[in-house]
């Protein structure tokens, strides 16, 4: 299996590379899962946006009262945004970080806590949990971040 | 050429890369004419939001009844936002997918059904297309994505 | 230093490459000051959405009057969107056009270009300025986008 990897790239035997592409993934499939979860409260608490979703519920004035926003809803739809805002810098920063060399236990400390905290987030805003507990856990996820793009600054600056 | 570019890396030669850095191309060309579109919305409907974008229409009171929402821009803009909502996974995984070491036509047709579904996922937001049309195209780029994961955590694991 | 850094990879070795994990952490660091900024007009505006981010303010009648839009808010939040919009094409095809073996001058003038435009529009919405200033430094980076694009379907195209 090694060998067949090989052919196309190294990248993937890296150790550093291969725990940034499972981390990143999870935290896509995490970001993922906020669409499921929307869709979910749409149908639950019946709020649509688009005349089209509907028009399954009838003729014209009846099926229109569900064209109307939901607390729930849109609380899920802050959350997939603030995803959306900070897993994409990681993503990106994280790629260039796990490029730079770094040792292959701080890079899964970052990636660790970054993904715990993001996982942390989304409880936060659905539960809601009071603050600052989804603030600290914004705040933690943002650090590492910053802390990714200084290394990657400090190795690969080149302006 | 070819030595030229292996000058730089050997990563644009492999045809599962290069396969993965057209699609790519594609769908964020795509999702970057939303822009143009809601552009377009905006000028022919008439209908801004920042008071700024209307001081060419004249003085204060007639230039504001062109800060308002437009349906067609709405619209225009939810397409936009679920584009970058199912892209950027779509990005991030299939990157990671093709340098997991895949055969170059599962690959392909992982890659050509996203683009397909996210291309007709915009026609089925804009026209509009009846339900479930928009959710169908949705639904096949979001199982793309999922099957590009399960291979990259198959290939590349480690927590 | 160089020499750690070839343990794991080549990539970082390359001055293209160099260049693009500098500029592309430079506009993601200044994508994600975004966030500070919308939590100071939040804080200084006393503007939320959600209630569990005013209950510090007193109880229920009192505390809800902070949950409010607010117009400075808004206009950062907009522009947020909109690097994320614009951001996002530029990380994904920025990278691949790094590994499509550009001239190092001509990857030079698209990052640099880039970066440049994308503070310019920051400002331009913050401050704000008259248009079409905000709209020129959008069209620019878009524009280099669109550039960075075409060379990458040029060198890599396999559909």
């Amino acid at each position: 299996k090694s060998g067949e990897m090989a052919k196309s790239t190294q990248l993937i035997d890296n150790d550093v590379f291969r725990a940034y592409a499972t981390y990143a993934t999870i935290v896509l499939l995490k970001m993922m899962s906020m669409s499921l979860i929307t869709a979910y409260f749409r149908l639950t608490r019946k709020a649509f946006v688009n005349p089209e979703d509907v028009a399954s519920f009838g003729k014209d004035e009846n099926a229109k009262k569900y064209l109307r926003t939901d607390q729930d809803v849109e609380r899920v739809r802050r959350g997939h945004l603030n995803d959306l805002e900070n897993i994409v810098p990681f993503l990106g920063i994280g790629l260039l970080y796990a490029l730079s060399g770094p040792e292959l236990s701080t890079a899964l400390l970052h990636f660790r806590i970054f993904t715990g905290a993001r996982i942390t987030h989304t409880f936060a805003y659905l539960i809601p949990l009071p603050q600052p507990g989804r603030g600290l856990s914004w705040a933690v996820g943002y650090a590492v971040t910053i802390s990714m793009a200084y290394k990657v600054l400090k190795t690969a600056l080149y302006l």
